[in-house]
């Protein structure tokens, strides 16, 4: 049964408190287990993806769209006002919903039986972290193992901009940046390091092996030296030298992820990829 | 010599007046036939593309950072309250400048002597439209034709999210969108189609002629159906099915571009990307 709350301070509504303020957040959702979800097809995906609802926050006017994927999660029913008080913003999407974190599975479960997978090394804007996450999981990645200081998939923006790739992709955290990539070595990766330098090979042109990682850096900073020097191979993605000359010189952190994720696929086992590498 | 203002109404900031407000500037740039650049990098892109600066506005701080690029235009220096009161909003990289357009080319001039150019139906964000700009700068597309209700490239957010890779690509509207297609078709170009419909050709397996055009829609809608009938062959980037039963669709249009244009360069006449097809 919906509950109609009145007050943005109303201590049932905390799990919704300040969802632009980070630092807020990210201490909130730890402390508490839970991320935020937005807007009725993200939440349906979480759900989907086994994601329990612990609460849902929304307007009556969106109550009704999405009552069939609730199940017994209170449901908390405010005016637009009171929403924007809550959360510090306007919810354009109408629906926000807390979800409880699952456990986290170790990187060795993301090894196991896959074929493709990328590495992100560090990467801290929650908006690259989510396009990347579409981008590998719309593509076919098998998964993805983030290092220690990478940003949040769960994190609102991350979800949002994902638009629920976040749960479709089987995700772990290394525990160790700095001996990170032994274990995914030992596994029988290969790993690329993706890096703008344009002397290194062009990924499209490598040899692959049955198990490939791909490591990819931040769109400033790039992949650490000791990841690119651990790397087996180090690999660009072609640049016209004519825009290079006109200062056009990198493509932006997500653009090259998308070129680098369908260039992993090239030789994958997943059937649908396999038209890739026919050229 | 820099001239003070302290009065955000003064007249001689009008080429800068609310920079957010879409409306406002699509009417005034286009009666003005001026564009603004934003922050030195972008500034110093422009000028160097050959864009005449009609005037800079900027404070004290970032002054200096610009006198080698200014030649002779007025230069107005103001108080970060005054620049936020004119602008409409807190303008972190400090300067702005308004350029003069040049006469923009016939679509004719595009398409003689290129051999791979992207065209864009009806894309109307403007971080879209700068983001495509930079992929297709970066990876070496020899130029860019747009449908006539395509969004401005010189909008200020397309300049600032393309990081004026807008400069650095020859650029073309076409008159008439219905027959659009005919001009490029006669000129010997092969029209590729993409669409994310998975039962037509991966692009990395069709068969490319010496003059390639690639053509793409918005993110929502896709190309027109006559545009898709009309073109030579649709193509698609294969997803996976995984993925696709798991509600991850598709890719961003920006992220499906920089696929694109990176499949458009194989075989293509920069020696740059011929690197790219040798796989």
């Amino acid at each position: 049964m919906p509950e109609y709350v009145t007050d943005a301070d109303d201590p049932r509504l905390a799990d919704f408190t300040g969802l632009r303020d980070v630092e807020l957040r990210k201490s909130l959702e730890s402390e508490r287990g839970l991320f935020v979800a937005e807007g009725e097809k993200v939440i349906r995906r979480a759900v989907g993806a086994g994601y329990p609802v612990r609460a849902v926050l929304t307007t009556e006017r969106w109550l009704a769209s999405l009552a069939d994927v609730l199940g017994d999660a209170p449901v908390y029913v405010v005016s637009e006002e009171v929403m924007q008080g809550v959360a510090g913003f306007q919810v354009h999407r109408g629906a926000l919903a807390s979800m409880e974190r699952l456990p986290v599975p170790p990187v060795a479960k993301i090894l196991e039986g896959g074929s493709r997978i990328v590495v992100l090394e560090d990467l801290v804007d929650h908006g690259n972290v989510g396009a990347i996450f579409r981008c590998a999981a719309a593509l076919g990645v098998d998964g993805i193992i983030l290092s220690p200081r990478c940003a949040d998939p769960l994190y609102r923006r991350s979800v949002k901009v994902s638009m629920g790739a976040v749960f479709a992709i089987p995700c772990a955290r290394m525990d160790n940046w700095y001996d990170g990539l032994e274990e995914i070595r030992a596994a029988g990766f290969q790993t690329l390091a993706l890096t703008p330098d344009q002397s290194v090979t062009p990924l499209d042109t490598v040899e692959m092996s049955d198990r490939v990682a791909l490591l990819l850096g931040s769109e400033g900073d790039g992949l650490s030296s000791r990841w690119l020097r651990e790397a087996d191979e180090q690999v660009c993605i072609p640049m016209s030298s004519t825009a290079m000359e006109a200062g056009v010189d990198s493509l932006n952190v997500v653009a090259a992820a998308a070129i680098a994720c369908h260039g992993l696929m090239r030789g994958a086992a997943d059937p649908v990829s396999k038209s890739i590498s026919q050229n």
